[in-house]
């Protein structure tokens, strides 16, 4: 599948190695996953040199183009929040993890659209293992 | 005009002065704010209290009954950037403002619909005139 992995980059990166195993787990899956780079290391060295027009279109296309968003909330961002909606909105599922005592938006958990999915987890590999089954689901579907 | 005032409430309250001067300014000027409270200095601790179904059931009506959208963007937060997708898909003038200095994202700085005004400001005074401006403006239209 097309998977649209969102990330916080301006709104911080202290789960970055999070991100980067996520993201090395939908590759080894066989997805496609055209954010992949933004789960590097130095990533956001390189997002400062885009325009930000471009870095809208971009993003906003390759949402559109995907089948599923996957994204990792612990870290607030306006953009990952930006991004689910966009993607809720063309009907994609949508899978939100976030690390247990991190503290997310009621925005995001409460939703009770059947598209979403949210896991709290312990360790990076139980989010992993619920991505997994998240992405079973939906290529089942 | 009823207006959703929108900021940052688990992301962090570093920025809550201004949002207390934003929403004054509203409140003065006649318009209605169902979100005043949100600006005030112990919010977070009142919202704790309400199920996030409900957070996200109040805050989708009351962006869809508004006629715009104002919101504070220096700190990141999953909700805010949701609900500016929110107000934009409904059509509704959106004013985004943050301080100068602030990292704001690219996914909310590169939009070029032109419901959006977005104003970078040196001071509160500077974002109140800038809001009153675009209010104006709105209810022109």
């Amino acid at each position: 599948m097309k998977v649209y992995f969102s990330c916080s980059i301006t709104g911080g990166r202290d789960d970055q190695p999070v991100y980067r195993r996520l993201v090395e787990a939908l590759l080894e899956d066989g997805h496609t996953v055209p954010t992949a780079y933004l789960a590097e290391d130095d990533i956001p060295a390189m997002e400062k040199i885009v325009e930000a027009g471009d870095v809208f279109q971009r993003d906003t296309a390759w949402v559109n183009e995907c089948d599923v968003l996957v994204a990792e909330v612990s870290t607030p961002s306006h953009g990952v929040g930006y991004e689910i909606a966009l993607a809720e909105f063309a009907g994609k599922p949508v899978f939100l993890c976030y690390r247990s005592g991190a503290i997310v938006s009621k925005m995001l958990l409460g939703n009770p659209s059947p598209l979403y999915e949210i896991c709290c987890y312990q360790s990076t590999k139980e989010a992993i293992e619920n991505m997994r089954l998240f992405l079973n689901r939906s290529a089942r579907e």
